[in-house]
C-alpha cells in the first residue's frame, strides 16, 4: 500500500474550493477531507469528529506542546489547526488528505511534510476575479473592499506553490487536480523503497560480477 | 498560445523510453521530438533534421561558443548535442518538446531551462530490471557486465528527477507522462502572466478603494 498524498488547497474567495473538495471525496474514493481542531464552541448541528474535533484550550495547548499540530492560528481568541495524527493516519491508510487553508498555514505545512501537494486555485482570469469580488453590485464599498484585502492576502506567497489551478471548467478542473495527486505519489521521494531496491540489486550484480 | 514544456527522459536501458515516446507523438497532437545535432556522418539512409542535424566540427563549435546548445558531449571524438533553437521554436509554438538523454545532459539542461521537466523511467520492480539486464541468458558475462556498469551510471542523480516514471503498463504510462507534462503548464512560473494580471487588478482595486 503506498502512502497517500497531502493536497493543500488555497485560493481565491469564491475560486470554488469547497466544490473541488466535495467533488474529489464524491468522485474519487481514495481521498478523505482533513478535520480541523478548534477550542471554540461548537455550534448548533456540528458533529465532534466531522465538522471539527472540539477540545478546551488546555487540550489544544498541550497538542502544540507535544509537536501534534501541523499548523495552528489564533482567532478571536479561539485556537483552530489541522491535528497532525489524523492526517498520518490517513496517509498510512494509503488515502490522500484533502485540506483547505489560507497561504500562511500552507506554508507552516510545507515546512514539516515537504512532501505535501500545495494547489492554488484561481478563477481563469483577473475579470472573473473582479466579477467574483464585486458580488451582485449589491454589496456596500466596505464589504467590496474588505473581500479586495482579503484577495490581495490570499495571493501573497503564491509562488511557493507546486500548481496554480485555473478553474474554469469543473470536471476538467477535478479531473486535473486528481492526476497531480496521482503523479505526486511518484516523486523520487516517494519512490525511495524502489530506488533503493533497484540500487541493491545493481549492487548485488556488481558483486557477482567482480 | 501557451508555451510548451520541455520533458527531458531518461531511464534504464530497456526500460521502453523509446516505445514511450514514439506513443506520445503518435496519440497527442502537441509532441514534437527533439532532434541532436552532430559531426559525425550521416549513415545509409539517415536525413539531415530528422535523425539527426549534420554539421561539421567547426560549426558545432561556432554553436558551443554562441551559447545555443542546450547540452553537449564528445563520444569518440564526434560531437552530440541539442540544439537550442529548434527546442526554443517548438516549444514557442506551443508544442511539448520530448528529449531522451543520460542524466549528465539532463542537468546540464536543467540549469539552462528551470522549468523543464525531468522524467526517469524504470521497470516497476529491481527483479524485472535484473531479468532485462540479464536478456535471455545467451549474453556473455562481458555484455551483462557492460549492461550493469551502464545501469549503476544510469541510476547516479535520480533524486534529481521530477518523477520517476513507472512502466508497467504501457498504455497507463503514456498516459500518466501525458498528464505530468500538461500540469507543469501550471506551475507558478508558467502562469506568471496570469498572477501578474490579477495582481494588477487588484491593485488596480486598490486604488479605486483608496
Amino acid at each position: 500500500m503506498s502512502r497517500g498524498v497531502l493536497a493543500v488547497i488555497s485560493g481565491f474567495s469564491g475560486a470554488g474550493k469547497g466544490t473541488l473538495m466535495k467533488r474529489l471525496t464524491r468522485d474519487y474514493d481514495n481521498y478523505a477531507l482533513s478535520v480541523s481542531m478548534t477550542t471554540r464552541a461548537p455550534r448548533e448541528g456540528e458533529r465532534d469528529g466531522i465538522e471539527y474535533f472540539f477540545v478546551d484550550t488546555e487540550t489544544f495547548k498541550e497538542r502544540i506542546q507535544q509537536g501534534r499540530m501541523l499548523e495552528y492560528a489564533c482567532y478571536c481568541g479561539n485556537y483552530y489547526g489541522t491535528p497532525k495524527d489524523y492526517v498520518q493516519e490517513q496517509l498510512k491508510a494509503g488515502r490522500n488528505v484533502i485540506l483547505e487553508i489560507e497561504i500562511q498555514g500552507a506554508l507552516q505545512i510545507r515546512k514539516l511534510m515537504p512532501d505535501c501537494l500545495l494547489l492554488f486555485v484561481t478563477p481563469p482570469s483577473a475579470a472573473q476575479l473582479k466579477s467574483r469580488l464585486e458580488g451582485r453590485g449589491t454589496e456596500s464599498p466596505e464589504v467590496i473592499a474588505k473581500r479586495l484585502a482579503r484577495a490581495v492576502e490570499e495571493s501573497e506567497g503564491i509562488e511557493a506553490y507546486d500548481y496554480i489551478v485555473i478553474n474554469d471548467d469543473l470536471e476538467e478542473c477535478v479531473k486535473q487536480i486528481h492526476s497531480m495527486v496521482q503523479n505526486a505519489r511518484y516523486t523520487p521521494a516517494r519512490q525511495e523503497t524502489l530506488i533503493k531496491e533497484i540500487r541493491g540489486e545493481l549492487n548485488g550484480f556488481s558483486k557477482g560480477a567482480e
